[in-house]
């Protein structure tokens, strides 16, 4: 294992799965050095940047001679070569697998669903686009399956986290990461989306208190840009 | 490693990420139990399924008394647990890394044009909509995109399959079985998606050569099934 190699970030911290690797990597005291990629800024067309990831979407690493981008295939890389608590990406097979399930569903329900609420509302000016209210209601739809789904299938019993686990896994930490994205919603809309979801909003509560102060930390620059935003607003 | 446990696929051949497990498992000698679950139907409500995968979408496994769904996370598991050839998901950690993060990119990218396209189109009147095709000509952007983005970063220098791989990965399989899908289109369609793509029809030639007889066997499902709706319409 080439331990000497220097592990750089390229994330901005407004992005959801680039606070995830961030955090993941904190927690573990995986040592890297951040390289902050604004987005829809001139960041993006840095060389370096390019190089890690020619999508130049964040987040993305270089790692010695080795470059990644997708925050799921970065998590799990990070958790091996860095021989991480097992919790966080076991070694068991079939434990693995399980994450492996919920991360890959992950895309098509849970982030599919925020994402796209969020580009029909509050970001579409940012995208030169108007809000479109009736792609959004039927996002919040999906928004709120997707929620229902992570309470009953894997939230059950009242576990602390993903699959009964007592402990977070990194499918913990990236969809998390994304629940809190909606808080850069108005309050009201925040609160209608995630109130009917009680085992979803302590579920959050027990990913921040497992990785805090990181998850506090690496969560500031959203919140500080909200609350800007709100205030010009 | 309990290798007595019985493996039970529960796929439907019409669905492409079905007909990638059940490829994946015959090439590589995989005894498994088809459990043919027609979409649409009464099949998805058996016990039996849903006790699989209680979100009833195909496919998903049963092996012995543990169950998956999200074929990629199924691809990856039985690539573990079965010891296949290195190259299908090799331990390398980095090289496995780069196969993670294409599948991942696959949710997001191909998957989300192909099957947002397929929906918006020739699929719609199974799902009781009209085709939209303003919705359409903006997936069938997407999809191009998508099809530029494999041919230029995982398919340079004219490799044979994805990642400058000699030999197919799991993530040649599931992007493969997923252009397949294509040929649901009338065939002006398929040619005008495909057609500017010539890396890509030679990308899907190699796979299906790397995996017949069983890629020709496994599609043969979806020919039949296209040439009597296209006789019928």
């Amino acid at each position: 294992m080439a331990t000497g190699d220097l592990l750089k970030i390229y994330a901005d911290r407004l992005s959801q799965p680039s606070r995830a690797v961030i955090i993941f990597s904190q927690v573990n005291g995986i040592q890297f050095e951040e390289q902050k990629i604004k987005l829809f800024s001139p960041d993006v067309q840095k060389p370096d940047f390019i190089a890690a990831n020619p999508l130049k979407k964040v987040p993305a690493i270089s790692h010695g001679n080795f470059t990644l981008f997708e925050s799921h295939a970065i998590l799990t890389y990070l958790a091996c070569w860095f021989l991480v608590p097992d919790h966080w990406y076991p070694s068991d097979l079939r434990k693995r697998a399980k994450i492996q399930s919920v991360l890959d569903w992950h895309h098509s329900n849970l982030r599919y669903g925020s994402t796209r609420y969020l580009m029909n509302t509050v970001l579409a000016p940012f995208l030169g686009k108007k809000p479109n209210l009736e792609a959004a209601a039927e996002y919040e739809l999906k928004l709120g399956e997707a929620f229902s789904t992570i309470e009953t299938l894997w939230l059950k019993d009242d576990s602390k986290f993903l699959l009964g686990n007592v402990q977070p896994s990194v499918a913990d930490l990236s969809l998390v990461c994304e629940t809190m994205q909606l808080h850069m919603l108005p309050e009201e809309d925040t609160k209608r989306i995630l109130g009917p979801h009680k085992k979803i909003q302590q579920w959050v509560e027990n990913v921040r208190e497992a990785t805090n102060p990181h998850f506090d930390e690496v969560h500031k620059h959203l919140f500080d840009t909200i609350a800007i935003f709100y205030k010009k607003a």
